[in-house]
């Protein structure tokens, strides 16, 4: 059988990624990713066949591994963070879709045995960092308006505020792209106060991690670059202060009950 | 220094665990976890001093677990899933926090090295069972009324609908209460198609696994208990059916670039 694993390698701590992550690389004989993710998993993919793309060719990508899976090529395609999580899984599944919808000449991708494995994503990472920032109700919006309309996207924001969820913006800026974070915090001011925590986690769990803790009435994009996480607290969540140690975290209400 | 970990297990199979939770639990001498956990984790655990609580205990087994650190023993708290995911993490924290308040006496908790592991949540593992469920925004609302008031749940389920979002709905029912799934159903109606896909993901990634696909307008509070992730898509999520294989993907709208 032809098989194509979708594989996340987490948020960078080679230590984060689990077994059966490593048991796909190993089988594959072929690895489709970014560049950079390639460098990260050093010797993991030593040996391999590998096929680097740059950011922004998501779709080549995807196509490139189906076709690499459909010729008998064991193949992995992997991606920082979960891959089901803003990465390439959900392109490969359109992909097989257009197949199935008759808009792709690719029979042979039909073939493929795929099998997704998840991992650890960045907002993961970030909670953990500092302490359980997701510890109740929480959203993930991307504030990317590349596929998805800007209304689209503050509605979303909008609804967030109005839910009071904790919030997590992944793809919070690029190089072209910088204005949305801002916009986004003054929607969530308008629900939440000034004093809510928000944690700036860049490079999570690698060597040059950064993880600043600020208000969102401070958050700025200009402090943001795209390798940074955005997670922005609930009207709930709490800063312990103790010494260096800066603790973030979101209650469920057990202290209630004491 | 006296040490906690606080150790995300995931959704169940051992493979999903990253080294990095094996090197916590290796490290400990002391284990904290509901009791069912503890037999999956099987000979990971031991040789161990293993603490078991029954659910329902989590403030107990919180500070049980503060009490050994800070008396000197290694110990790893453990959750399934990931630990600051509805689970244990914010409870610790929860702790420390009304200690650094003044209303704990327990000034030696202060002193316990807190290091937090991040896992592999439910979402993640029903999502990537069937495709990309969580392939674009998304949220998390946890139906337990047991710490949160109903309307502060209605109102999220509302928002959810109102930004949708894709929603992942953790406690969804337990032995006593089986009535706010229904009710939540009915609230994303208002907003989005019956025929929006739902997965149901029972013991998802153990030997005993159920995954099944069904719609909005058929999802009923009978057909799911504790050990039940519900995800249900947003107006675009999409069901793939070939064969026996059925898929489900959340685009983020890639096709449209083709």
């Amino acid at each position: 059988m032809n098989q194509l694993f979708l594989v996340s390698s987490g948020p960078g701590d080679l230590d984060l990624i689990p077994p059966l992550a490593l048991k796909a690389i190993s089988a594959a004989t072929d690895i489709v990713a970014y560049g950079l993710y390639i460098d990260l998993l050093g010797s993991l993919v030593e040996g391999k066949t590998q096929h680097s793309r740059e950011l922004g060719q998501e779709i080549d990508r995807a196509r490139l591994a189906l076709d690499l899976a459909a010729s008998g090529k064991t193949t992995a395609l992997i991606s920082s963070g979960d891959i089901g999580i803003y990465a390439m899984a959900s392109v490969v599944f359109e992909l097989i879709d257009r197949q199935v919808q008759g808009d792709e000449s690719h029979p042979e991708w039909l073939d493929v045995e795929i099998e997704v494995v998840p991992g650890i994503s960045a907002m993961q990472a970030a909670s953990s960092s500092v302490g359980a920032l997701l510890g109740h109700d929480f959203c993930t919006i991307s504030l990317s308006d590349l596929l998805t309309p800007w209304e689209t996207i503050t509605k979303r924001v909008h609804s967030a505020g109005q839910g009071d969820f904790v919030v997590s913006f992944y793809n919070p800026v690029s190089v072209k792209r910088n204005w949305q974070l801002d916009h986004a915090r003054d929607i969530l001011l308008q629900y939440r106060p000034g004093s809510s925590p928000v944690v700036l986690g860049r490079n999570l769990t690698r060597l040059d991690e950064t993880v600043r803790v600020l208000t969102l009435d401070t958050l700025s994009a200009e402090d943001v670059d795209m390798f940074t996480l955005v997670c922005i607290g609930n009207s709930e969540s709490r800063v312990i202060h103790r010494d260096r140690n800066i603790r973030v975290y979101t209650p469920r209400g057990y202290s209630k009950k004491l």
